[in-house]
């Protein structure tokens, strides 16, 4: 056999990671079969579950590195700019299917979080970090001055990931973005100080 | 044929919404089957589907149904009170699993909902009900007088809106209940005048 560099593995796996989105972002976890996995990454499903155990697997490796960008916009401009960017382009979604995709696939994955205990915890360590992240940022804030200190970080992060979890339905289930911009600027609001 | 009097098919069409709710809360509403719906409602697919045009009608019926309950709930007792009803259940909810397939049936119709116009046209009937109840009741505070006055009621509604869609969502995803009663706390200062 030819020895296989560690490099040129993870170019592989990065390939790979890549067409996956795209194809996750498109058609939604339940849509994204592996036929149209193998259409989009451009590799036969031998080449892919060679580097990915199964789709489960490499669904959870895009929400790792969603995550991972989403943890790093966490931590320099906070979860409320995470929404507003997220607001911005849906509103814009006219020329951006992707997005549709993927909050689709958001909502898709809840039936596996309910039914499957193994998935759920795999899942549970990404939302874990991106909620680790904005206590952390808070807690920056809180010492910057900035931050309302009536009420214990941990609420108030709490209370962002549920703001953050109802735009993520709201927008998934394609209702009118009407005064969402407006709504956003009260929730970053009630977690200053005033 | 017999004369069947209005009564009569009232009656009927109730016993219909009564084991196709137990049915579509257990089992979700892909996992609700026809014959999983004969099976509850004990009444034949043909005596079924002559009172509801499809499984879609059925669905939104019972979400009719839901939302007139909801709408009375608001009314009364405010959104915050109808969030506090849903966490309550859900940190029961192992005596519960109607409340899991509740949660589940409204992330499983977001799908229908980003795919299927006519539905989502019927299904934003029953939101905006929700929605309207909400802001008369926010205009009712606001006129005695407990209600913020610096922030246009229709932005208070759409945040008090994206509070519940962020709980629907957490609590279907099976994540911990944890500080979510303090969170509806700090829902309800929002909104209150301070």
């Amino acid at each position: 056999m030819p020895r296989v560099s560690q490099d040129q593995l993870d170019a592989r796996r990065k390939e790979i990671l890549a067409g996956a989105r795209t194809c996750f972002a498109r058609h939604g976890y339940e849509g994204a079969t592996v036929r149209r996995l193998e259409e989009e990454i451009g590799l036969s499903r031998g080449a892919i579950f060679h580097h990915f155990r199964d789709k489960d697997s490499l669904f959870l490796a895009v929400a790792e590195d969603d995550a991972a960008t989403m943890v790093a916009t966490v931590a320099e401009h906070g979860l409320v700019q995470v929404m507003r960017d997220l607001l911005a382009r849906a509103a814009d979604s006219g020329t951006e299917p992707e997005l549709t995709g993927w909050l689709g696939s958001q909502l898709e994955v809840s039936r596996r979080l309910r039914t499957d205990p193994e998935f759920a915890k795999r899942w549970a360590a990404r939302s874990e970090a991106v909620a680790e992240a904005t206590r952390e940022r808070l807690q920056r804030q809180l010492e910057a001055g900035v931050l309302r200190a009536d009420v214990p970080i941990g609420v108030l992060a709490q209370f962002l990931e549920l703001a953050y979890d109802g735009l993520v339905l709201h927008l998934a289930t394609g209702r009118p973005v009407q005064d969402l911009e407006a709504v956003l600027d009260l929730v970053e609001a009630v977690v200053r100080r005033s």
